[in-house]
């Protein structure tokens, strides 16, 4: 295994504004109105989901070219659904997502099955997606008192 | 169960500049330079452990009065580990993150237990963390040409 660590820094700020930052660059999340939030930017289960899109978005630009398709447009439309039953950890009910469903929207004139193709491919390479597909060893590594 | 649906839509832009909505809110991505990228903005991996993080800062915003914690300081490190053989979704090796490490960051007078158990909370009631702990039915909705 070669490995390579990929690192994020979240930190609270004002009420339900988190400002999170990786390798030099910033993304603000927060809440809407109805969770109590101040809705200033989108919450963190709409950025995964973003996160998602934008993942498969590019795996399809890398690999456009091996499979010889146009992209003139490209965009992904992603859905997930979660049980709120399970927003407070109990009951047995898992908290996040239990199904995605993700569109592809080409522009491009290429066979209805090397578009299928493609996707397969779009599908094994993505690491977003594979990510949120298996099950990911997550865990404490540290309580630090700053 | 009582299904709630998160929707985004990323769209591919110029080289390898994604534009990514949900909720009315826009958040960019791109590639490093290595990666062949333009280095706009964080990279989706990124992403989802800043999305991660700051799913967890949420959590903690909205336990903490009940479990008496005071948060005069709070902010998450998130470290996510993947095998770089696994980019190309070969070999049978994942592309996504196969180890993800938490540190969590108090500015807080409450005992080394206490912490213990509002760690805890946050980890059963964060839906982004629940997501990628756990396996999760992902897949294409539908080809669609535009």
């Amino acid at each position: 295994m070669k490995k390579e660590t990929v690192k994020a820094t979240a930190i609270l700020k004002e009420g339900t504004i988190v400002e999170a930052t990786s390798g030099g660059f910033k993304m603000n999340f927060d809440e809407p109105l109805k969770s109590g939030g101040t809705d200033t930017a989108m919450n963190p289960v709409q950025g995964l989901l973003c996160a998602l899109g934008s993942c498969q978005a590019l795996s399809a630009y890398y690999g456009a070219k091996m499979y010889g398709i146009e992209l003139k447009g490209f965009s992904i439309d992603v859905e997930g659904d979660f049980d709120e039953e399970g927003q407070h950890g109990e009951n047995g009910v898992n908290s996040g997502f239990t199904d995605v469903r993700i569109t592809y929207n080409f522009d491009a004139s290429n066979s209805e099955e090397d578009l299928k193709k493609f996707v397969k491919f779009i599908e094994a390479t993505c690491p977003v997606g594979d990510t949120i597909a298996n099950k990911v060893n997550i865990g404490m590594k540290a309580i630090v008192r700053k």
